[in-house]
C-alpha cells in the first residue's frame, strides 16, 4: 500500500511529514490515520504541523501502515524486542514481532544488542506493520571496545545506517549534559537508564560535552532526508519515588525543549520520552511540565510505577501510572513487564505486559473522552447482560484469557449460553435476576440469595453451585 | 490481647467505639490503632466521633487486632473468602483465611452461601486477627424458599445472631428504595449487586418498602448493643461504565447518607459502600460526592473499574481505579480478581487480586503523603542500587513471587550478590555503570551498552548475556 505512496518523494532534501504540513499538504499517511482515528484529514494536517501529534513513518519502510501519536490521536503502546549479546536468532525475534501485533501493540522498538544487529533489524522491518523504533547507541557500542572509545563521526554513520535501512523512530540521548549529570549525584537510584549512564561515563572520560547534543543539528540532516521521527530520550529519568521531579529530571527535560524547537526548525518530528517511577500525585504535574518545556510536543512514557515495592508486579504497578499519565496528556506509553527490575520477560510476560499496557491506554482514551472510545466496553457490556459469552470473549482484549478463565470451571459447550457463570451460579445471579424483572417473570425456582462485594474465592475446578 | 480490654464492657447499652469516642474515652481500640498508625490517639479519638473513621471491633471478637479505616489511616482492602452452596468445608475456608493474611488482607468478608454458616462463620471469627464482615441477607436466604418469603423479622434474627458471634462489620442494602428501583430501567447492565437485585425483586413482590430501610432503627439497636460497623451497600451501583454516576446510583447515595446520619444518631459506626465501574475521569467526582452526601463516612469502594474490555485482567483494569479513588479520598478498597466476570476464583486468583490492591493502597498512601508512607519504596530502591537482592525480595509486597521470577533465569545462589540481572546483564547494567561512576572506577571490561525503555523479551531459561 505505502510503496505507491512514497515513489514519487525519493531524492526529496526534506521528506517529513511535518514538512509536508507545514506546506500545506495531505500526505496518504495523514489522511491513513485520519481514517484510522475517526479524524479530520485537515486536523491531522495541523496537528502535525503544529508537531502536537507525529506519524513515525520512515521513507525506507514501505510495509508501515501509519499511525498517529499525539493527543488528537487515542493512546498508543509500545512494546520492546530485541535480542541479546548471545542470541540472535531471526526467528525468535520475528516471533516476538508476532507476539506483539497479535496482541494489539502500536509501535516495536528493536532492542537488539548483540549478533548480527543490522540483519536482525532487517528483518524485523520487513516484517513489521508497525512503526519501528530503535536506540542506535547500542548498536554503536557493539563497534567499538569500550563507551569512551565512541566518536561522534562512528554514531552518525550507525544513525544514518539504520534510517537508511527505515527505522520509524530512534531515541537519542542528546539532553544527558555536563553540566546536568551532577544534579543526579544524590539520588538514591542514580541513572538508570542506559544510554543515560553510558553518555555519563563517556563525557566523564572524555572531558567532552555530550555528542549526541553537540552533532544535533547533523542528526536532524539525516532524519529530515527519511523522516525519521526523534525519540529524545530522557537519560537522566527517576529510577524510584524518592527521586521523581528532581532538578536533574527537569533540568534534562528543559534541554529536550529546546532540542524539540530545534527539531521543528528542520521540520523533523518529535516526541519526548518521559519517567519511570513518579508517586501517583505528581504525575499530572509531569504531564503538564512537559507539555510547557516541550511546547506539547507527544509525551511518550515508560510507565511510570507508582510504587517501588511489588516486583514481580511492576507490569501493574506501573499501569496504574500509565492510566494516570494517558489521561493527563501522555500519548504513547511503553510498557513494562512483571519481569521488570528482576530478568528478561519470556513470552507470557511480554503478553501480560501488553494486556495491562492495552488497559491503561483504553482506560485514559474513554476517560478523555475520545470520540467512540467506550463502544467497545458498551457492547461487552450489552453482552455481558444478554449473557452472550462468546461475544463477550470476542470483545474481549485477550479473548483467549477470558474464554480459559471462564472455561476453567465450566467448559461445556452448553455454559456458553447459560444465563450464569461459575462465580455465582444460576440461582445467585445479580443479571440474571434483574433481567427476568424486567420482563416480570420470575425467575425459576428459589433464590437462595448473595451479594455485595463478589468473588467468593473457591479451588477451580471443585464443587460448584451449578453441579445439582 | 483484646479480651481484657473488652471484659468489662459486656452488658452496657451502647459499646460502640464511637460512643465511647463521643463521651470523651479513648478506647484501648483507638490507643491501639492509633500506635499502628502512628497517629496521635487522642486525634484518632476525635475522628472516630466525627463519623471519618471506623475501627470495625465487635464486642464478641476477642480474637481480633483493631484496624482503623478512614481518610486519616492508610488506605485498606479487604478480600472476599466463603463458601459456596454446596461446598461447606471449614478446612478450605481457614485455608483461604490464612491465604489472606499471608498476603495481607486488612479485613475479610465471609460470603459464605450455603452449608452450616453459622458453623463455617463461627470458625473463621475464631481464627481471624483480622475484621470480619458479613452480607447478612446471605444467611436469611438460606432459611426460605424464595427471596420473595423473607420476613424484616427473619432478617432482623440473623442479624442479630451474627452480631452475637463476633461479625465486626454487616453490608446492609437500606438504600435500593422502590422509588430508586425504576431509575436504572434504562441501564446496559441493569442491577449487578446480588442484594441490589433481590431486594428489588423483594419490593415488587411484596409491594412494600425495603425491610432493610422501614427497620434501619432496630438495626442500629442490635449493632450498638455489640459495635458492628454498617457498610452500607450500594445495591444499585452500576455495572459497566455507560451505566456510572447516573441517576440511580447517586439517588441511592443519597439515602445512604441519610442513614448515615440515622446510626450516627444511634453513636454507631458506619463505613459507605461505593462502586464499581466508572471511567477514570470520573472517579474523583464520585469520591466528592460521597463525602458531601454521607457527611465524610468512610468510602469503601469495590475497584472501580475503569474499562469493561478487559475479562481475565480485571484486578488490573479496577486497580487502576481503586489507586485513584483511594488518591482522592476512599478508605477501604474490595479487592477484585483476575476471575471477576468470569468464573469462581481460585487460590491463585486471590493472591493476584490481593496483590495488585496492596499496590493500589500503597500507591494511594504515598500520594496523600501519608507520614512513612514511602519508607518501604526508598529502602527496597536503596537495596535495588546496591544489588541486595535478598533484601530486595524482603522488601517486596511478594517476596515469592519476586525471588521466583528473578531466579527464573539466575538460580544460583552466586547471583543474589550479583551486580547484575539477567535482563541486561553485568556489562549492560545502568546501576553498575553508574555506581562505578561515582567512585571514579571504570566497569571492567567492555560496555557494549543498551538503553531507554528496558525490557528486551527473551526466552526465560534460554541463553544469557551473563553466560559467557
Amino acid at each position: 500500500m505505502r510503496a505507491q505512496w512514497i515513489a514519487r518523494r525519493h531524492g526529496q532534501p526534506n521528506v517529513t511529514q511535518m514538512h509536508h504540513a507545514r506546506r500545506g499538504s495531505v500526505t496518504e499517511e495523514m489522511a491513513h490515520v485520519a481514517a484510522r482515528e475517526k479524524l479530520d484529514p485537515e486536523l491531522v494536517r495541523q496537528e502535525v504541523a503544529r508537531g502536537r501529534m507525529v506519524i513515525p513513518a520512515n521513507l525506507k519502510h514501505p510495509e508501515l501502515e501509519p499511525i498517529a501519536i499525539g493527543i488528537a490521536a487515542t493512546c498508543k503502546i509500545n512494546a520492546n524486542i530485541g535480542n541479546s549479546a548471545v542470541t540472535s536468532d531471526v526467528d525468535e525475534e520475528l516471533r516476538k514481532l508476532s507476539v506483539c501485533l497479535r496482541h494489539g501493540a502500536d509501535t516495536v522498538m528493536d532492542l537488539s544488542t548483540g549478533g548480527d544487529i543490522p540483519l536482525i533489524r532487517e528483518n524485523i522491518l520487513r516484517h513489521s506493520p508497525i512503526p519501528v523504533g530503535t536506540v542506535p547507541i547500542y548498536e554503536c557500542l557493539a563497534h567499538v571496545k569500550d563507551v569512551v572509545d565512541l566518536t561522534p563521526r562512528g554514531l552518525l554513520e550507525i544513525i544514518e545506517a539504520q534510517a537508511a535501512q527505515g527505522v520509524d523512530y530512534m531515541t537519542i540521548h542528546a539532553g544527558v549534559l555536563r553540566d546536568i549529570v551532577p544534579m543526579a549525584a544524590g539520588r538514591i537510584t542514580g541513572i538508570v537508564s542506559r544510554g543515560g549512564a553510558l553518555l555519563a561515563r563517556w563525557m566523564a572520560a572524555n572531558g567532552q560535552e555530550n555528542p549526541l547534543y553537540t552533532h544535533f543539528d547533523e542528526i536532524c540532516e539525516i532524519f529530515k532526508r527519511y523522516d525519521v521521527t526523534f525519540s529524545l530520550g530522557d537519560g537522566l529519568r527517576p529510577g524510584c519515588l524518592a527521586d521523581a521531579s528532581d532538578e536533574a529530571q527537569f533540568a534534562e527535560l528543559k534541554v529536550l525543549g529546546e532540542l524539540t524547537r530545534k527539531a521543528w526548525a528542520h521540520d523533523v518530528q518529535v516526541m519526548v520520552e518521559g519517567p519511570g517511577h513518579v508517586p501517583l500525585d505528581q504525575i499530572p504535574m509531569n504531564m503538564q511540565k512537559e507539555r510547557e518545556l516541550c511546547d506539547e510536543a507527544p509525551f511518550y512514557v515508560l510507565g511510570p510505577l507508582v510504587t517501588d515495592i511489588a516486583p514481580g508486579y511492576d507490569h501493574i504497578t506501573s499501569a496504574i501510572g500509565a492510566a494516570v499519565a494517558a489521561q493527563h496528556g501522555a500519548s504513547m506509553l511503553c510498557y513494562v513487564t512483571p519481569a521488570e527490575h528482576l530478568g528478561l520477560p519470556d513470552a507470557e510476560d511480554v503478553r501480560q505486559g501488553i494486556v495491562a499496557y492495552k488497559i491503561a491506554a483504553h482506560a485514559a482514551d474513554v476517560a478523555r473522552q475520545r470520540p467512540g472510545a467506550r463502544d467497545r466496553d458498551d457492547a461487552l457490556s450489552r453482552a455481558r447482560y444478554a449473557f452472550d459469552w462468546k461475544r463477550q470473549f470476542e470483545l474481549s482484549l485477550d479473548p483467549d484469557a477470558a474464554r480459559t478463565k471462564h472455561d476453567a470451571t465450566l467448559p461445556q459447550e452448553a455454559a456458553k449460553s447459560a444465563e450464569f457463570c461459575s462465580m455465582c451460579g444460576p440461582k445467585f445471579c445479580s443479571m440474571r435476576i434483574h433481567s427476568h424483572l424486567g420482563d416480570g417473570a420470575a425467575p425459576g425456582a428459589a433464590l437462595p440469595c448473595a451479594d455485595a462485594a463478589p468473588s467468593q474465592p473457591t479451588r477451580a475446578g471443585g464443587p460448584l453451585p451449578i453441579a445439582r
